[in-house]
């Protein structure tokens, strides 16, 4: 157990020694191990985009077990699935990586104005799998927000007690919101802190733009000089809004890009003190041998070795 | 117990034997016995359509003990019915043929455009009937998907912890969906995969038509050339979409349309990988002999006999 | 299904068609399915006598894998066994032979004037291992017999709700019955009946001897002539005191017991009208092929066919 | 994953993926990792004995951190204690050794003929410890057998439900039992046994002696030529006599002894097929750097290393 | 925040934020506040051993307003108390003093071999009642045990997640102890070691003897050299035998004594490291003005002021 996983562990007081033991888990897992940092291959593309969107560019990943190997041969910390694809293979790689089961998911077959995902496995479910966390997505913003708000406390509230961690995706979307406010930095930064304060021990965000979507924010931004021109200056802000560090933060990919602007991308969430990516399609959709190099560097790159 | 069905019970790592056992019993039931093919027939038209619409052609399958006897006569794998159906005559057949209760169902007397079934039986019936596995409709792209995808989440952990199969019928519906895009490749193969990522063990879809419905979705398969053009490569999509082939899925047979374009149908299915096919109406329309002489065709293609 | 599995079934007309879908189960499976005849193969005396006294003379049985196969193998109608024994091998023998969970067993460590079993596995144990029937112990006689008829009874409410078949192995003991008395015919008969008159749906008892243990009863049958000088004479009357051979009573084999002694009393069984053996000592003691070569005997005297 | 740790986890076959990843994070520990072997160090002695008795002679030992650190420091693969022990820890040590929670405990100021321990705690405490699986005591041979075997069924049902591993001590204790006869090899193979059919993962026994207890088995013993001479011997039929060496069988070391007499009888116990040894006194009843180096001698026999 | 509370505080890292705050509240009140020294006052000897028996000798003692008022002028910690006693004059004192609902209760109407208190109030109750811990007498050496220890299981594990301190009395009293055993030193840290493995917070024994009551123990004792000849020596002892001294232990003032004897004994108790005194009869049979004193005298002992 090195020095800084304790420091990280000591900001979780309020938890007890199961959700502490499962965030060690994590930590003490894959290429970082010890580090604090994360890079965590999440896989639910296929129920949020499609099976043909997420495989076809890579068609070893229409098969679960292809992830589990990527995960575990790529040296991440942990794997993140629905309920469909860590039953496909559990069994079978029972013991290999911590595993997040992710709870709720929503598809594409059907787009909401008030975006609000589906409850598809529980608590129970994590802990017959095996699971470290369990995984949610909360759309700040949504005119559903109540809902989905009240849906992760309950699941959150069960899931600390058995001892297991909580993951939640906080992506801003709804009716008040533009296209671009989704990843602006206000917007950013304030759906890190909401997950912060509904109780999540890991958040993940998208990397953030420097737009400034609500007029009441840009004002502060600019009166106090908050710095948001670099996606370091961007990373270190929402970090900060997330408990002042003190909660794990971590960035999604994103779209899949080039491996130049991925990385280029990584070194400055890195820089501005991100905890880790969790990165799926610019991961599962290269072959094999190529997103295991990627994942490297990407580790390498938070494990200040690049 | 075949090597087949041995394989395809080791998919299935997270479930208990008893789940197992009621797989195998469906694999091991009826003409295709331990092929690991499956013929089904379902009869839920009477509650979906009206009984004079599903039962005025071929007036004997107004008998719910019709369907029984055509199910176990012709050597079909399982009977999957209504709660009412099965209760009128499971004690009649106990022990002949493996049953799939049907656990919610819709009826034609009022239209939604959000479409959801109605719970109208449970786990605890399914027991007491003697029944192999639960049969749940899901409408992707129904605006009430978050709805429906949380009862079969409830009833899908009930029905495994008692050690039943959990079959999905997946069939796409919904304001964002055009009709030719209810059977689209794209949307077809997105709702399997759905139904896999919630945990079915079986999964019914509509045969495929070479429909693209969704943009996003079209650029991909154009791109990275998926073939679509016939019933076989669309199966084949399909049944990969379902984790690359690990999950049973079957097919409906449709609209009744006539022998000779139903077994070419279904030749098709056979040649692009279906686990087999779920028969209904092009069925039970017909007299006994005829539909009994109609099934046993499809089985031997399925077979790989004819 | 024969004529005589459907009259077999016809007497259970409270139990739901769960319940007789598993009867069915039983009576359909291996070399003697259609005869309403049963054998069943019972390893539960290396919980009940220790390990060394039931395998050592055949150490393959030490393996619960041996006895799967065995069962399987010899055709048997089902293969009873207590929990861990079943946990072992659920899922490698999936679906190839009805399984019953015995759910109360009782050591030889401990020897008490009231004998009781400890309740050691149930109903939802029995659903997720995928059996067809829960066993039970009752010891008639016992000045615990009333703990131990209140648990069978609510053991068997649960069952016969979820479908499952309840087997009672029914052992006369306690302070007031001789040791001879324990296989008495008037005691025998009586045990069988307090089983049927409990709800079991399948009754086992020991072959009983021409000994009449109980004054009161001794009068009776003395001067109403009831015939109890051949095993047969008795075996009749143990059926006739078991709702007039309207429940499935079934006759263990006892201490291990030379082949021809074994199959002579297995003949006058036959004669007498009961529905099986249930023979555990007897077959699994012996080497796999000899154990198969006797098993086949005794069906094919039940089968009437030697 | 070695292939060893994978082919016993193959053993366990009724279980969730849960359970299986509490086993492998147990056999993936310490400084056996990999090679299914196992060294615990349980501390119940100062609750079972008192804390004199248990820790004078080492006094580091009053303090329930130093049975942490000793575990880890020695590359245990778990360490087992009762719940104040872990609670005053767990925080600390989180996710540095797997832990099993002790959720029965005697203790010696009341000495029952009927020996039975108290529930101390419960499957909920061992989640929110994080915990890897419970251990409970059984007392076969004692009159409160009844009792004490349907409390593990039930603690046993909920640690399987929530993916946790059952770890049984089976220690022969009571009235009909002489004192000699609790460690007799007939009995403790028996206990095992008995510990197996009650759904135990891990079982654990004291070293068994060559007396043979009872009458019944003696003979069997004796006819059927089973070796018991040499302590290798008695632990080949032990762990035989635990579904032929399909669970994994770990032995006690019993009171404290000279280390030469220990290792000797480790040394016998590997080469009879143990799976590892539990060890309490022997160990933590040393000054620390002694202890460990003791453990590391035993973990290399077992290795196979000295 | 005293450094030395912090201290205290960091040993109960299983525990909740909840139950750190009560225990910060009862070490932060009264004249030893901060010093983490506790004079706690109790008044259950009403239901122990009857009014007259109790209070005759101070009448202003039947009322129980007289011993909050005493509890909260004299500076005591917290004031400990059964159902009735808090219910009369909790809304009277709200936020006044710590309180502690002593949830079972035994009296001296019929007197057991076997002793174990009637539980009469829950959590529930000290909830309501604005209390801060629950207390609970335990008697090591009952044949009753198993029943006392589950009971505080459960409320234990109920007051934990309600973020109630859990006190325990810890009495040894059976039949196989003598009465000079029950205040044995062996004894008494055995029976402080039970309440630590159950869970106490803070442990409450009655100061011990030199007396050695098991022979096991004796043995220990003599060839380990542990001093038990001055109170200090065996006061260490028994603070040792509770986790290192990582468990508050306080200790009764027992029978009504002299002042003088009473404060030699409690100096004693405090050069041997007591975290403080539990003085009821003592104290309350005393008049209030003289009673005071009297606590402030015990407490300036402990504050290391006399």
């Amino acid at each position: 157990m090195t020095p800084r996983v304790r420091e990280i562990l000591s900001w979780y007081g309020a938890d007890n020694p199961g959700v502490l033991t499962n965030l060690a888990r994590m930590m003490n897992s894959g290429r970082l191990k010890g580090t604090g940092k994360m890079v965590i291959l999440p896989v639910d593309q296929g129920f949020e985009h499609g099976p043909a969107r997420s495989f076809a560019k890579n068609p070893d990943g229409y098969d679960p077990a292809f992830h589990f190997q990527l995960a575990v041969e790529s040296g991440c910390n942990a794997y993140a699935a629905p309920l469909g694809a860590l039953e496909a293979c559990a069994r079978d790689f029972a013991g290999e990586i911590p595993l997040i089961l992710k709870i709720n998911n929503s598809d594409t077959l059907f787009s909401n104005k008030s975006p609000i995902s589906a409850m598809t496995s529980n608590v129970d479910d994590a802990l017959r799998l095996g699971c470290s966390g369990i995984g949610f997505t909360i759309y700040p913003g949504s005119a559903a927000r109540k809902d989905q708000y009240e849906e992760i406390r309950f699941a959150a509230t069960e899931a600390k007690k058995a001892g297991l961690a909580v993951v939640m995706w906080s992506y801003p979307r709804g009716e008040q919101l533009s296209k671009e406010g989704e990843t602006g930095i206000d917007v950013i930064a304030y759906a890190a802190h909401i997950a912060a304060q509904l109780g999540a021990h890991i958040i993940k965000v998208k990397p953030p733009t420097a737009h400034l979507e609500q007029e009441a924010a840009r004002k502060v931004y600019e009166s106090q000089g908050i710095k948001v021109s670099t996606m370091a200056d961007r990373t270190k802000h929402v970090v900060q809004s997330s408990f002042a560090g003190k909660r794990i933060v971590i960035f999604s990919g994103g779209e899949a890009k080039s491996t130049d602007d991925l990385l280029a991308e990584v070194t400055q969430l890195a820089q501005g003190g991100a905890f880790g990516s969790i990165m799926g399609r610019n991961a599962f959709q290269r072959p094999k041998a190529e997103a295991i190099q990627l994942l490297h560097k990407v580790q390498d790159i938070f494990a200040g070795k690049n």
